[in-house]
């Protein structure tokens, strides 16, 4: 933990106002390091430090921070000063810094800039969180289709395009709309008389601003893109969105999946823990713990069914709990395989009866196994108990272990099938995961017990 | 599903061999694209329409192909054949098919290939799965530290680096030690005769071949790549892992944190699902089954103690599923909000005591949530249950609506800390989820509920 050691040193530097010991200390560092130690000041000493390292070096650690420690230092500075910060940022991390500024600071700022600046911060703030929009950057370089590599290359040469990160050219026609890309090497290797026209690939991918920012994902990853051009509706292009904004909006993505998966539901989004209050908290929370007490419930009814059984036989109860973890693991063991085989493509849709039967015979021996040791710990440890009337400590040994083997076996081959289902019908195999799994587990589990049971033990 | 619709289509003008009609059929698709539809064919038809799109845009689709798809091809292509379709894929891609075929296979394409290709392919193959090195490819631009901007842009005018893809050249020094990196648009915007020396980025990040690949996720994210050197133990350069293979070796990563996440030991990486054999299967998930099978007799063996409790009471037990259900979402809940908050650097360490407060609070409402609505429940439908003794079935209530608080209470502030103490002890906070809460909340939760009821119902 590089940031834990060394915030306390930058801050009894801070105290003694030893600029150029800051200055030598953070010379070294990466911005994404440097942000990870202002994290550990207070808000105050994090903005000295950023003074201290100049503009340009700190913006780049800046858009490294967190929103909400974004604002926090954002208070320590007036309008005036503010206004500087965000205009040392590329547009994208400008924006979203206006987006989590309280409202009368987000307007001030936006006074402060001249009308074609706040124009273009107001139209990128317009796309809300979740749209490919909200994720793209407008500095990018875009020549005229009939420009010529040589002049494309003076133009990079000149500054064009983001400082230092430019990758590609695009080329314009008619009225913006996007017609085509060009590798930095496409240019260079290209006659520098050639039109752009001639040296582009003529069909780039693209997305349109207000699509949901899930495509864009989907579209990085299955083409192997390192940016992604957003369009409007007509095609004219309106900004670039950079391999490291997408990463960035991912995790935001995949963390919410999780928190959706551990059901939780409300907006996943746009407000960081710190700043959440306990009634959305709560609100968030109580539908789905109100759901799964119900199914709890409806177990319990179940139970309540087979209270005959149980009463005469308290045994089956003590045996319950391990009937439901073996159950609801087998099941999460076989979906996390199967889903993992699926994203893989290791499993296609034709495989869907080899898959069952392969689940089927692998479910056999797991439970088989399970099942002779449950009747030997019944036999070894149980054979004390009191047992009602003609039935046998052998009897009761058989119907837990053979009530164990099968809810093994079914949960099994449910958390294979699940999946694949899933999978056909075009839904996300990972959702039909753990929760799921568990509750259908305890349900199909209580049947199989006492039945089972009732069957063996002839009641 | 474009793949499922298409496949047919593609299978038709195969059988009638229009290898026109084929041809421009697939022109307008990205071998992204191909390779799924090609997927829903049989590995031989697949071959033929590999052969219609000639060389090189079949290099292009079948690396997009999973490897065991890749293997059922080759079966079909002698050893001069497949030593030609290896020749044309790239380096690396290469070596995932040599690891993929089997030996005799894998030695037969080996000894048709030119001695210096055998050797990149035998020196690349040694890195082990999981290491930086099986990352990587040899196909990048080095110069010498000493070369000019212009012969560099030269060089890659006359298609040094990867074909179309290269975006930076690296600088070497004495003994190929990596000594910098130039990106296309800092050589473009070079004087043609700076020296590399001089332009270069003098701090580029590498990473040592032998290293974990995690690792180089890591460094992935955390500095916005686009690609990563690999180096050896002295820091010469051995090749460069780009974009699109870390993804998709991150999406077996990810996926194998799934199956761990799971329960499921052993090997997460070589196999793909239909090639592993039953017994493989069956060992890699009893070890956990057992233990989750052993961890559910503990906490039977805590209801026995409680067995005399349950006898006079048997509707205790039918509410059992509900505290067990309501304690590990709750837990689950808290846990996934706090796991993301952390990885999105919401909470900071310093923040723990804000966080238990909060957690606190929003447990607290939750709880007195759900016990109210259980002693509703209890009271509306359970009035004409048997009842021994002297209590009364608002006793019954108390007992089961307080435990169902305090399990509440208790879950979801467990849920909170446990990521927390993981994170700051340097541990993933993703893996104190789900089933291990689940546990937990099962074990406590039965000593709450008995607990309570026999401290209530004064046994």
């Amino acid at each position: 933990m590089l940031d834990q050691i060394l915030a306390p040193d930058l801050e009894s530097l801070l105290e003694e106002k030893k600029e150029d010991d800051i200055r030598a200390f953070l010379r070294e560092l990466h911005p994404a390091d440097i942000a990870d130690i202002l994290m550990g000041l207070e808000p105050r000493a994090a903005l000295d430090a950023l003074k201290i390292i100049g503009q340009e070096g700190a913006a780049k650690v800046f858009r490294k921070l967190p929103e909400p420690f974004q604002v926090d230092i954002a208070e320590f500075l007036d309008a005036v000063d503010l206004t500087a910060l965000a205009r040392s940022l590329a547009p994208d991390d400008r924006v979203r810094l206006l987006k989590a500024l309280p409202v009368e600071r987000s307007e001030a700022l936006l006074s402060l800039m001249d009308k074609k600046e706040g124009d273009d911060m107001r139209k990128m703030a317009r796309f809300t969180e979740g749209t490919a929009g909200s994720l793209m950057t407008t500095e990018y370089l875009a020549m005229s289709r009939d420009a010529t590599a040589g002049s494309c290359l003076g133009r990079i040469r000149l500054g064009g395009g983001a400082a230092g990160s430019i990758l590609s050219v695009f080329a314009l026609g008619d009225e913006g709309l996007l017609e085509g890309s060009a590798s930095l090497a496409a240019l260079i290797r290209a006659n520098p008389d050639e039109k752009l026209s001639k040296i582009m690939d003529p069909k780039p991918l693209s997305i349109a601003a207000l699509n949901d920012r899930k495509e864009v994902f989907s579209l990085f990853f299955r083409y192997d893109l390192l940016s992604l051009p957003v369009v409007d509706a007509e095609g004219a292009l309106l900004g670039l969105i950079t391999h490291d904004d997408m990463v960035g909006a991912l995790e935001r993505e995949r963390t919410a999946d999780m928190e959706r998966f551990m059901a939780i539901s409300g907006a996943h989004d746009n407000t960081p823990y710190l700043h959440t209050t306990i009634w959305q908290n709560f609100r968030n929370r109580i539908g789905w713990l109100i759901i799964f007490a119900f199914i709890g419930l409806l177990s319990g009814t179940i139970l309540q069914s087979f209270g005959q059984t149980l009463a005469s036989f308290l045994l089956l109860a003590f045996y319950m709990p391990m009937l439901a973890n073996t159950g609801g693991i087998s099941g999460s063991q076989s979906a996390a395989i199967i889903v993992r085989a699926i994203i893989l493509k290791e499993i296609l849709p034709k495989d869907v009866f080899r898959v069952f039967w392969k689940e089927m015979k692998t479910a056999l021996l797991l439970g088989l196994t399970l099942g002779f040791l449950a009747f030997a710990r019944v036999m070894l440890t149980s054979a004390a108990f009191q047992i009602p009337g003609a039935i046998t400590i052998m009897d009761i040994g058989l119907a837990i272990s053979i009530a164990l083997a099968v809810q093994v076996i079914v949960s099994t081959i449910l958390g294979a099938v699940l999946p694949i289902m899933a999978a056909y019908f075009g839904a996300n195999p990972a959702h039909s995961g753990s929760p799921a799994l568990m509750t259908i587990a305890d349900i199909t589990g209580f049947f199989i017990y006492f039945g089972v049971a009732r069957l063996i033990l002839r009641l």
